[in-house]
């Protein structure tokens, strides 16, 4: 999105990365793809993305997903067995935006860990303590899973750097913990930091990634692991409904977008810039890591109804007003939003 | 698929009708396809879909699913209670081709019936039967929904024609059980009779539909029903991971294949010359009312490695060899298809 | 109950053999039980009918549960993983009589076998079809367990003796399943023929005992297995809420239960003289191996009520009416049903 | 318990009032009951426990469980719809110590409340904040109930006193949330207080009791609400497994236990007395309000450690040592056990 100048009247919409459409690239990839039965057979693009996006997230295997919240799904299907234990932050997306699938459908109890080491992240002593002892009565709640969100959402897009993402890795592994990553916006963290995204899964047992948030694929997830977790996770997918046939048009796109994640920091450029607007305008928001603002308001929805009216689309998150900047959103429409802002009242 | 000669070294496909590749006019609307965000609001192209496949199936609304397998599951979860008890034909798709996701994840206890009244379809008198009392005990199973599936996958695309599906309807009406109706070619069945596929959905609660098998679809398929059923449903989608956001790259596909349905009549006329064939050279097959021919053979899987040794691919269905004829299948390959039978050994 | 002559006024009671009361003995063997916490400790009570339960089943341990119902739920949890089919006879309990339990808590998607090789078992080559191929594709429902019942309750209490248990299960396992067997009456089994008990569970990985039907406890059943299964089931019976605290108050009752198999026999005696009796009336009924007798009748409710009106109580099970003999109905009791039954209109 | 002066040798057991034995009273009325087939039939015993205790408590109708475990379980089945979100006190029992049923089983998404207003109780503007919008997108987690536990196990027994639960409730129905009460101890709670149970399940759906800890019956809890819940409940109940023959045995004794609420005042005098004779000890402890003491120790196994090697059995409970006084612990036993700590090492 390169255009100099945002239209005065148009609605700008900062409600979620996922609305990115798909550009010219995409759909000519997607027109292009080649296919196949990828059910009973295999889609060579949908081969292909997995096998690039494994290699990228440094596990062993991939596995296509038409959604970032079915690979959370299918991930608390295989690790967790009928009612274990598991531990999020709180607010993360397994927790707060999945409808209940890890209790209802994954069997799982999950217990929600504040984030003390920073936002976004739990520290490796709450991990610890909230694991438990490691030899427990047999009739005791057993926990076996740790879910980590890097990028993560409600934390205002905050990153949990490589050196912290070790620790608690590693206080998961001397707990008895399995570790999941929700990497929906991993991308961000890795583009943030200038780092691959390898560098942010060491050592988890499964990581899922999405490429329909600011990537802007249009539709699908991948989630990554050991060859035997993809493998039972191949058919939880199946189970669910998710396996699809020539997913290759998908694929496609998918493809295009593992190409693009270093593009990410414009849009961090242009969260920076909002939040910093939004400050002088005396907003108390997050400063953020990548490409999610948070504005702490006293009335949610009144800010929200307030800024549509003034044709400026947000979504409520963990209690406050969440403005996320993606491939659709430019810098000039950040001027204007800050423009507008400035004429109105919060 | 035009040629009228076919290669005689190539593969000939019949495992499924799902392995239809989409053709440049799907992959030209794919590319145009307007789109939007179709979780947290509208995709414009999947709302089109959805309203016109709703108004084809007779139903007041419907919802976009990426497999069949989903669109009946989340049927089956918006229709059952924990524990309920339901029926379906005999090796439906839905006892025996998806997982066990009816009874894990929908809770359901399903109860199988014979194909008492002609393939695919069970007797009123069966159903009524099954059905059980309508007072009983508490402490009894309680019976509440009727699967259909018309044409019908292992009975060898069998079609219920409209007069038994009324009775059928009836019947469970009658006996106060709901009924869904897996409708994943439906379309065949409608080709077939020359009827509109809602001279079919006569009365029933729910009916899926697929755009991915003989229609060409690369992804999709829909279930519609009413409007409350519709909005459960979509929630239930959402909590399985099969809310996408640009689906109207999908849907565009599916609003050509809709446009279609009377194109499987050469399906149907590829699959009794197929069938007629095999007779003639000693098979004993169904005579088929759709698209699909089942073998009876001695050794499934013995016939089924010689057919592909042959470069012939089939799947094993209900304890017998399928044959599915779809698009890239043409009158030639068939064709070529019996001169290599009559050539090799069964 | 040792009355000689039967009250002609009084209501017999063929309903069930769940509805016999504990005896004196009993009822002092509870009242002067030692007992512990058996949740966070062991009730002594309770691990000496465990230890005794399991040397009288053959296996290497036991658990006490509630009801056969929670006996085979838990079996069905520990053998099943997420939608796992599962086999059983029609009309098996863990089919048709614990409220599609087996599907919505255990996960598993159930199968019915005919009863073709005899009354309440199926052949060795109807479970080999069944079972399916050892190798099947990802995308394949998955069999992993047979549920054999014996006594058959729905069969009429029909034995499945020795040798074709020992080649049902042979064939469960060249298959790979595994044996669940609901031996809600394996008492009667095993006092119709005069063996222990232990013989007719060899070879299954689990066996479920109620002392709570013919043996006259008044709560509790027994699920044994592999010391590993049943620890696992110890953990899967707490989640359920199967786990109590001094229950060494029933165990002592179902100790007294253990001790009264062999005089199963004299309720099979009068199963006999009742089944006699009713044909020589022009009855259709089955011929009881141990303490069931269904009557096939062209309506079951109208039977039933009938019978209700002289006097004699009765159920429905499988499409008939079933009588069930047991410690509360004498010699004279059927002597006396049999003098009403003649008295009066079917 | 009247014995006047301790064994300076034998060991005194905290760990649970759940380790109650019965006593003479209660095994001569389990001895005697009246009892009938409760599953098919009415057991007479179960239904004048199910009547009297649907009295006390202040609701339509009951229902006996064999343990609290399962009357939660079964409250939330009844309750909650797939995927539903609950809230509860963190630590509370339906999260901590039913092995995760509540995900499972009733499919719910729990969500802990701190116990901001006070040990064991969350603040209704806590509770208002977590139920979130009343009207929220289809793809929202949907937050349907409000858990209360009272007297509040791992607070320490902590009592929500009636002007504060009526608060809870007021805004738990303001927010759109039905309210179940773990009532375990709800007898302690009533008695501290000087009030009649039913005071304090005041506009509650469901409240689950148990006889099984200071009230000394060896099995069961009840659960009750209105007529419809109740009858539903008892359809849950028999698919867990937990409808039980002839029950009456156990609620002869439950009956016996619920006339004993006022006794419980005893065991509190022995909390009291513990606490603070532990606090002279220099112990950091709870002041309690019933039965329940809770020590906070630098290493809660090592303390326990000790005190067992003192013959001093307790349990940890939420990151702290727990004692609980119950029937079978006298003041004589409380004045040894500070005698033995006084003499040795914490």
């Amino acid at each position: 999105m390169t255009s100099e100048t945002a239209d005065t009247s148009a609605t700008i919409d900062f409600r979620s990365d996922t609305i990115t459409r798909p550009d010219e690239a995409m759909r000519s990839a997607m027109a292009k793809a080649e296919v196949g039965d990828n059910v009973i057979d295999t889609d060579p693009t949908v081969a292909e993305l997995e096998e690039r996006a494994a290699a990228t997230l440094g596990m062993q295997a991939a596995l296509w997903t038409p959604s970032g919240t079915m690979a959370n799904l299918v991930a608390l299907c295989v690790h967790l067995r009928r009612g274990d234990r598991f531990l999020a932050t709180r607010d993360a997306h397994v927790l707060a935006n999945e409808l209940g699938s890890g209790a209802w459908l994954a069997g799982g109890m999950p217990e929600a860990l504040e984030h003390d080491a920073g936002p976004g992240r739990p520290s490796p002593s709450a991990v610890k303590k909230a694991a438990g002892p490691r030899k427990a009565p047999y009739y005791a709640l057993r926990t076996t899973l740790l879910c980590l969100e890097n990028s993560h959402n409600a934390a205002g897009g905050a990153i949990t750097p490589p050196d912290e993402h070790a620790q608690l890795v590693a206080t998961a592994r001397a707990t008895g913990l399995r570790v999941h990553l929700d990497g929906a916006r991993l991308w961000n963290a890795a583009a943030a930091l200038g780092l691959p995204p390898a560098a942010l899964t060491v050592g988890v047992d499964s990581v899922s990634a999405c490429f329909s948030k600011g990537l802007g694929a249009p539709v699908g997830s991948v989630l990554a692991g050991g060859e035997d977790f993809v493998a039972h996770a191949r058919r939880i997918r199946q189970m669910l409904g998710g396996g699809v046939r020539q997913g290759g048009v998908l694929a496609a796109a998918c493809l295009v977008a593992l190409g693009r994640v270093s593009s990410l920091k414009d849009d961090h450029a242009n969260a920076t810039a909002l939040a910093s607007g939004l400050r002088e305008c005396g907003w108390d928001t997050t400063e953020p890591e990548t490409n999610i603002v948070l504005a702490t308001v006293p009335d949610v929805a009144l800010t929200i109804d307030r800024l549509r009216a003034a044709g400026i689309l947000t979504l409520p998150m963990a209690g406050k007003v969440r403005f996320v900047t993606h491939r659709d959103v430019t810098s000039a429409d950040v001027a204007e939003t800050l423009r507008r802002i400035k004429a109105g009242p919060r």
